[in-house]
């Protein structure tokens, strides 16, 4: 595990964050990992049926996220070292092997809502972790994964539904639901990694960062 | 569910947290629920050997944390008028059934972690509802309930149990770990509700209101 050598990555490691994802911040913070964060350029706009698995889709924009923060830092050239560890992470909706995105009307929130009540299905986080202090080939991540959480709706009548788009909640939020806010108390239980459902894989990162600090990568 | 009554709810009702947890504060924040927060006077002090299960320890721990409130509020006469729901609730370990308490020592905190390393335990969140202004019988609750969520740890090297101990976190933390902390990157996956694991059990607590709501019973 990583809380062991918590105390020379946070002495001896520039860590960056290629998220501006509050909540990924928050749960690194929360480790007690220090890090900066470097929001991404990169526009998510990659052609979903060109790969073969939701996860596919996930890992590649996490990494395009993270290269895109390596080649930015690399450019600012004198500005700062080059970093030891970049994140970049993704985060979908999948359910029936379709990915869930943002509703582009109240019409699509309602009917993404209605697909999910009363049933299972996946939130899938990827993450993509570049060391380029200690590589030589800097547009590769030196892992990448994705962890799967299964999600399960408890059944939600049309006046549910109805309400909850009132809200505002949904029109934002892949998937049309906020797992983070009123959208919480529709879910009966889930299974697999909690953080991973809020963004962040946290157990499957602290295990990769180790296995890296283990074989002298990072 | 109770998205479509939440209108209804802060505008016409007195809801009192009997908690002074952050966490659950948090949770009904995020909701969107107005409420007061009065953290109970009452003594956790219960003999844990006198009740059959670990439910009940825990279901009688948040109705006697909520009663004392009730107690508390109607004590105060005309300082406020009557509470129309009052949330007592209670969170404990349990692994093999044996409830796991704040270690008393650091060798204590060792043996729970050595413990729960490599499998899966019980976290259990009791949440007891009192309706004060619509009941005659204040001292007992409307609804009492006991959600069930598993979590799973990875193993943990006596070197890892030994730094998370040296960071101080586990001391204070019923089972010795913090779930929001450092000790959330030794959770592999859970089963159930999230939120339960937090400290409170979101959608049971949003579906008994309504509920009651329903029933004419706040």
């Amino acid at each position: 595990m990583l809380v062991q050598h918590m105390a020379a990555l946070n002495n001896g490691k520039r860590i960056v964050l290629a998220s501006g994802s509050p909540r990924r911040r928050e749960i690194l913070t929360m480790l007690g990992l220090a890090h900066e964060v470097h929001a991404s350029a990169f526009e998510e706009n990659l052609d979903k049926g060109a790969f073969p698995t939701p996860a596919e889709y996930a890992k590649t924009n996490a990494s395009s996220k993270a290269a895109a923060v390596v080649a930015e830092l690399a450019a600012g050239g004198g500005a700062g070292r080059c970093p030891d560890l970049v994140i970049g992470s993704d985060t979908i909706v999948v359910v029936d092997g379709r990915i869930l995105e943002k509703p582009r009307s109240e019409a699509a929130a309602y009917e993404m809502l209605a697909t999910l009540s009363g049933r299972e299905h996946s939130v899938l986080s990827a993450v993509a972790l570049f060391t380029p202090s200690r590589s030589e080939v800097r547009d590769k991540p030196a892992t990448v994964f994705c962890e799967h959480t299964r999600v399960r709706f408890a059944p939600l009548s049309p006046e549910t539904i109805a309400a909850y788009i009132r809200t505002g909640e949904p029109m934002d939020k892949a998937g049309s639901y906020g797992i983070q806010g009123v959208g919480g108390s529709f879910i009966t239980g889930i299974t697999g990694c909690y953080y991973n459902v809020m963004g962040f894989p946290l157990h499957a990162f602290t295990s990769a960062v180790a296995r890296l600090l283990d074989a002298g990568e990072l």
